[in-house]
C-alpha cells in the first residue's frame, strides 16, 4: 500500500513544542502497527511566516495541501503580534471552509489521574468515565460568516453588521453526522440552541433537528438553551452523550467540556471533510498559549490524542485505542508518569511524550 | 413622599408561584423602611393571556406602564404552547428594547449553606464568598436582533441570514456602566470577546473595550475569548469581578456564573434603564420552568433577590442589604431554614418566601 501523506504544520507558540511529541507517538504508532505514513512539514500558517512574507499562507497553499489525506495542525496565533481575527482567518478558518471540513469533533472525557474541577451534588468527586461526551460542531458557517461590515465609521454614530448564514445543506449534514454517532454510542443526542432569544436562525436548527430527528427514532434527543446548557455541564455532565452544535456554540461547549475534565490541555480535535475529497485536518483544542510558549512544559497530550483521532480517520482503529490506552496509562497515578505543570506536575513537555510513546 | 408606582407581572409557570413570595418580602421590607410602594398587577406577558387574546401584550401596554417606576417580573414562556421566540419576543424582549433597558445585571455570589459544584485545584470545597462576581449584559442589540430571513424556503437550498448589529452608542453605554460598577467594587473588569473567530462584530467591541479604558486607568482590565472564558469560570472562578459581555455572551455567563454558585433558582437579575425614563424591569434568572409549574416547590429566592436589586435601585440600599442579610440567614445551615428541593431540602417555596420575610 502507498503510504499515506500528511501534512505538518506546527503553528505558533506551544504548536511547535507539542507538534513534535505528537509525531513522535504516531511514529511509535505506525511503528508498532505497521501503518506506512509519510509526513511532509510546511512552515506557514504562524506569526514568524506571516512577518516574512506579510500574510499567513503562500498563494499556492491549496495546491501544496491537496494531495494530503490529513494535516496535523498545532496551534495559531499571536495576539501580541498580530490580531487573531487576521491569523486564524487567514488560516485555520481557510483550512476548514475551503477543504470543507464541515464537522469538528471533540470527545470530552474524564481520564483517569485528572481531576475534574466539579463533584457530584453530594460533594464527592467524579470518577473516571463519569464524563464521557463527544461533542459535535458545525465548522464551516453559522456565526462563523466573514459577511458584514461597519458604517458611520470614526463617528458617534458608528455600527457594525455581522451576518450568521445557516443552510439547508450544512445544518443537515452535521446534524446527520452527530445522529450516526450517537448510534454508536449510548443513542443520546443534545442539541445546543437559543431559538428563544437567536430567533431567526435558533428556530432554524431546531426544526432542522426535528426533520433528522424523525429519521432516527432510536436515539433520544433533547435540547437546551445554551445558556441553561453550560450550567448542565458543571451541574449534571453524566447526562451528555453526544452534544450537537453550531460553530460558536461547539466552540463554547468544546472548550467547557473539556475544562469539566479537568484540563484542556488534553481536549483532541478533529476537523473531518468525512467525505474525503478534501483533507481533514487534527489538532488540540488548546491554542497557540503565548503566555507559556518557549518554556518546554506545554501538555502534549491534546497533539497527541489528536494524532490518534489521525489514524482512527486513515482506518486504524486499533492503533487509536492503542494511543489513548497509552494516554491513559500514563496519567493513571498508579504509574507515576510526568505530568505538566497543568495537571499539577513539574514535567517537561517531552517527558510526557516520551512515556506515551514509551507505554505504546 | 409619593409611593413608588411598581408594575407586577407575574407571567407564566412558576413565576405565578415565586411572584407572590418575593411581593411578601418586598412589603416586609417596605413596612420595616418605611418605603412607600404601590403594587399594581397585569396578567399579560403569558401564555394564558396569549390563548385568550392572540397576543402576548395588549396594544397599549406602553402607556400602561409608562407611569410606573419598576416592573416585577416573574417569568415567561411555555413552549409546550407556544415557541418561545414568539412568546419572548412578543412580552420580556420588548419591554427591555422599548424601554431601552441596556444594562442587565446579574450578580453571582456563592452564598452561605450553599454547595457549589466546583472544587478548588485541590479538590477542597468552595468557601462562602470565595465567587462573587458581578455579570454586566448588553440588553437591547447585539446577537438578539430581529433582522434577517430565509430564503428558497422549503427547498434544498433553503438558508436563514441573521444579523447581529453592535453600535457605538449601545456598546459604549453598557461598557461605561460596566467600568463604573468595577471602580465600585473590586477594581477588576473581564471582557468577554470571540474576536478570533466572529470577525467583524467582536474587534469592534474589543475595540471599544480599548477606547473605554483609557478612560478608567484605575480599573485593571482582561479579556478572554467566550470559549476559554467559560472553562475560566469552572476553573478559577475567584479571578472575576466585573464581567462585561455582549448580550448573547452575557446570557451564557449568566446562567453558569449562577451554575457555578450552586443553583440557578436563586440568581437575580436587573434590566436597567439607568436613567429612568423608562421602567426597568426586575426578574429572576431562573425562567418559567414548566417542568416543576404547579407544584409548589419553586425556589422564590431569586425572586426576593431581584426585589432587593429593585430596591436599590429606588434608592434604599439599606432595605437591599436587609434582604440579602435575611437570605444569607435562611440559607446559613447554622439556622435549619426551609430549602426548596434544588437546594437539597424538602421545603415548598411559600415556606421559603415566609421564612425570609420574618428574617427581615
Ligand atoms: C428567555 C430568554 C429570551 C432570555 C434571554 O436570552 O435573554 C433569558 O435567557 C434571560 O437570560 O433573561
Ligand atoms: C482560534 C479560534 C478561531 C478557534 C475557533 O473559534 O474555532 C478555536 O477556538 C477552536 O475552537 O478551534
Amino acid at each position: 500500500t502507498p503510504a499515506h501523506r500528511i501534512a505538518v504544520i506546527p503553528g505558533d507558540g506551544i504548536g511547535t513544542e507539542v507538534v513534535p511529541e505528537g509525531l513522535r507517538v504516531l511514529e511509535a504508532a505506525a511503528a508498532r502497527f505497521d501503518i506506512p505514513l509519510r509526513f511532509e512539514s510546511f512552515d506557514f500558517a504562524c506569526w514568524p511566516y506571516y512577518e516574512r512574507h506579510g500574510g499567513m499562507l503562500p498563494p499556492d497553499w491549496r495546491e501544496r495541501l491537496m494531495g494530503f489525506e490529513a494535516i496535523y495542525f498545532g496551534a495559531v496565533g499571536w495576539p501580541e503580534k498580530i490580531p487573531d481575527h487576521i491569523s486564524l482567518w487567514g488560516s485555520l478558518l481557510q483550512f476548514r471552509r475551503v477543504f470543507d471540513q464541515y464537522v469538528n469533533v471533540r470527545p470530552a472525557r474524564l481520564m483517569p489521574g485528572l481531576r475534574s474541577p466539579l463533584v457530584r451534588r453530594d460533594g464527592t468527586p467524579r470518577q473516571p468515565g463519569e464524563i464521557d461526551m463527544l461533542i459535535v460542531r458545525e465548522n464551516t458557517e453559522g456565526e462563523y460568516s466573514s459577511i458584514g461590515g461597519r458604517m458611520f465609521e470614526g463617528t458617534e454614530r458608528e455600527l457594525v453588521v455581522q451576518e450568521t448564514v445557516m443552510t439547508r445543506h450544512g445544518v443537515d449534514r452535521v446534524l446527520r453526522f452527530a445522529f450516526e454517532q450517537a448510534r454508536r454510542r449510548r443513542g443520546r443526542l443534545t442539541s445546543a440552541t437559543k431559538s428563544n432569544g437567536i430567533s431567526i436562525s435558533m428556530p432554524y436548527w431546531d426544526e432542522r433537528v426535528r426533520a433528522m430527528a424523525a429519521q432516527y427514532p432510536d436515539v433520544s434527543v433533547d435540547q437546551f438553551h445554551i445558556d441553561i446548557l453550560t450550567a448542565h455541564f458543571v451541574q449534571r455532565p453524566e447526562h451528555f452523550d453526544v452534544v450537537v452544535a453550531s460553530n460558536l456554540f461547539g466552540d463554547i461547549l468544546s472548550d467547557l467540556g473539556p475544562a469539566c475534565c479537568g484540563t484542556i490541555g488534553i481536549a483532541p480535535s478533529a476537523n473531518l471533510n468525512p467525505e474525503r475529497r478534501f483533507p481533514s485536518l487534527f489538532e488540540p483544542v488548546h491554542g497557540s498559549a503565548p503566555d507559556i510558549a518557549g518554556r518546554g512544559i506545554a501538555n502534549p497530550i491534546g497533539q497527541i490524542w489528536s494524532g490518534a483521532l489521525l489514524l482512527d480517520f486513515l482506518g486504524y482503529r486499533a492503533a487509536h485505542d492503542a494511543i489513548v490506552r497509552a494516554i491513559e496509562a500514563v496519567l493513571d497515578p498508579a504509574s507515576g508518569g510526568p505530568r505538566t505543570p497543568d495537571m499539577g506536575g513539574t514535567a517537561r513537555t517531552t517527558d510526557v511524550g516520551r512515556a506515551v510513546a514509551e507505554a505504546l
